[in-house]
């Protein structure tokens, strides 16, 4: 089975678990915080299928944490800037055939990464992989049995309430009583999976975009408009069958949700009285959290902030930490991850974890001085072209228009203390080689 | 009017803003955040009687938050270590007649530094005063109108329901029923407020320590045993005048009773939406907060920790925080302030932050090395004996063994980054100038 999961866009609904750069999928939440939704779907897959070919689309900012939860391995169409699902599907369709060599006879299933569905979800996916392949419609979806007239989705609805049926139409978002009335008549939600001849999409992209060469989309990415591809390609496609599922199927996009399949009440540090009735804690600071005779709530902690929302409130928070301006205090890279310790008017400390082998890339500052100090581990700093071995203790001073980098022989963590009048992201220039800081 | 204000001792009632080194009276919960209870009493008592010779009672661990918050010259009578309440208002007593020279015939009145109390309870002071100084009874005590029948507080009762009557004795804590009916009968709560002539406390430390002189109480107060005023003195006094106070008089010893004397719901960064009710923030972190659709609540963070209670469970913290071991994360001190940033196996990160003119002692460690990176201000360090000014961006390593300090010629803040396998507060020995660290 080939297999494209879409790895979405960033957002603040799980703040402050989430923030522009970090997206849900990847924070650890099952598995007492050792497991993330994209490590937990990738596993399901491996497990449902252990030759599944799968290929993560998804955008840049992306890349480290993909890296660092699934492996260095992993296939990974990367778009160059958010286009919406049309360009991004198309993108990765036409990576699998110009680069992975796939016929394009061929199946395709896309879908997203961050459901939260039971070990049959991928069956299913392989029923509708094989239908895909033989039937005569030109998509196959995966139609998903409503639990209740939720207004959140839209609605697939077949000629039949057959297993496998043709869609009579598509529907958006409705309100209560006419989802009711669509469920009534067989209605499924559209969980945005489909199933399709690699063939069939490049042809599309071709229509559409004009292109449907790989380096082609590549350069030309930018330029092409924002466009889902329900809207691009399912909502005008005449030939399209269902495939019904219904086994467990969770959006996690809210607090709420997300909670529901928390198997521990508490992931990271947390104390609560047995007064406390429904509460979930999710705690990724070091900072202890004590929670006394609440109820329905859910709290979360991380560097950026503490929500306390009630459960069912915890959906509408979005404009409230919209307005919350604040620097980014945590981040996944290539080569390890930062933490902001303390901001300050003109400094900025921050401790740096290498991963052992990896290295930041050579580069400098334009208007800021830095002192880092080894606090555990090996590596080697090259300054100017000097380089040298450090270790724990060792001090390194870098005034601003150095070239610099550090290597970690072993892991290897330090203290940076940023020292200027302006100290933004954006001052950096990189040198002679490539990578990322 | 001479007054002794008792600065009682630390506990984890208020956590996580109060702790074993910061007391609930020095957070600053009055005033938007800008006051604390220490501060508003003083306050108090300065427009009550602008002549008032205050002197506060406390332990050593408590001078430099005194200090910080009303100034370096105020009288403080400082306890060698934690005796309870007699020997410590002895102690106050002595210092008055031996240090201050204060006369035998003055009054003296003693209260606690912590009651939240409306302009009219001074009043009331300035009349315990003058009648201890006239009338016949040793001990005027103030007696505190019940405003409903609390099983917290111990009674006094007296003959009759004047203004000022002789006490016929004194109730522990009662039960509900209990409680209403000795205020059926005109009891007063028993606030820990007295009045009397130094001389008669100076006889009763002659009769019940052996002693009354100043300088012999020091040095001898680590054998005295642990006594109350109320268990030594006033349950065995047979002659005690009270006098009924009828104004605001709230103990802020839980979450619950100081969130009701708060301004404004919030202190510090936070955000409530429109369905929180009745809840209050009080946040010393830099990390905003965000509460939704909560109701009674109190949310309370520092580096310490962060506590979500309902208000009414909030009183039964303790067991429930006392179970966490944690170093230290800020403390004020004498020359400053400094605050823990990162806290990992063999390395410590601090920010340190000296008042102008102030100093660190000098002193050294014997199993670790420290780095300190200058972020603002001017200062002059001393690494064994060499002096060096310093300013942003200077970086001074100091090995184990090395003594050293840093004098601040301006507002001066550094991070130090301390180094190796055993980190611990006791590490470090003082060299040849008094002061602390």
């Amino acid at each position: 089975m080939n297999i494209v999961l879409l790895s979405g866009g960033s957002g603040k609904r799980l703040w402050p678990l989430s923030n522009e750069v970090r997206s849900k999928q990847f924070i650890k939440i099952f598995n007492g915080g050792k497991q993330s939704m994209v490590e937990r779907v990738y596993c399901q897959i491996k497990s449902a299928d252990p030759n599944a070919r799968i290929t993560i689309a998804t955008s840049k900012s992306q890349v480290s944490a993909i890296h660092n939860q699934l492996g260095s391995g992993v296939a990974i169409s990367i778009e160059p800037c958010r286009r919406d699902t049309f360009p991004a599907i198309v993108l990765a369709a036409a990576y699998l055939h110009d680069v992975e060599k796939i016929s394009k006879d061929e199946v395709i299933v896309v879908c997203p990464v961050d459901p939260y569905v039971d070990d049959g979800y991928f069956e299913t996916l392989k029923k509708l992989a094989l239908h895909a392949a033989n039937a005569k419609a030109n998509i196959t979806l995966m139609g998903i049995e409503p639990t209740y007239p939720s207004e959140k989705y839209g609605y697939i609805i077949p000629e039949n309430k057959a297993d496998i049926s043709k869609v009579t139409e598509f529907k958006e978002k409705p309100d209560k009583v006419t989802a009711e009335r669509y469920i009534s008549r067989g209605a499924l939600w559209n969980g945005g999976v489909f199933a399709f001849k690699l063939d069939y999409l490049l042809q599309k992209s071709s229509e559409i975009l004009g292109v449907c060469d790989y380096w082609r989309l590549l350069n030309g990415y930018a330029d092409f408009k924002k466009i889902s591809f329900d809207y691009a390609v399912v909502e005008r496609e005449k030939c399209i069958d269902v495939l019904r599922y219904n086994g467990e199927w969770k959006d996690l996009g809210t607090w709420n949700t997300l909670t529901e399949v928390m198997e521990q009440p508490v992931i990271g540090k947390g104390i609560m009285n047995e007064n406390c009735k429904n509460v979930h804690i999710v705690n990724e600071t070091g900072m202890p959290i004590v929670a006394m005779g609440l109820k329905d709530v859910v709290i979360s902690a991380s560097p950026d902030g503490i929500l306390i929302s009630d459960k069912e409130q915890s959906s509408y928070i979005k404009p409230y930490v919209d307005g919350i301006e604040q620097q980014i205090m945590f981040a996944e890279k290539s080569w390890g991850s930062y933490r902001v310790l303390d901001a300050d008017k003109n400094s900025l400390t921050i401790k740096v974890t290498l991963k052992e082998g990896c290295a930041m890339n050579y580069h400098s500052h334009r208007l800021r001085d830095e002192v880092w100090v080894v606090i555990s581990g090996k590596g080697r700093t090259t300054v100017d072209g000097m380089e040298q071995e450090v270790s724990v203790g060792d001090v390194i001073t870098v005034q601003r228009g150095c070239k610099h980098k550090i290597t970690a022989i072993t892991n290897l963590q330090l203290v940076e203390v940023q020292l200027g009048e302006e100290i933004t992201v954006g001052d950096k220039i990189k040198h002679g080689e490539s990578g990322e800081q």
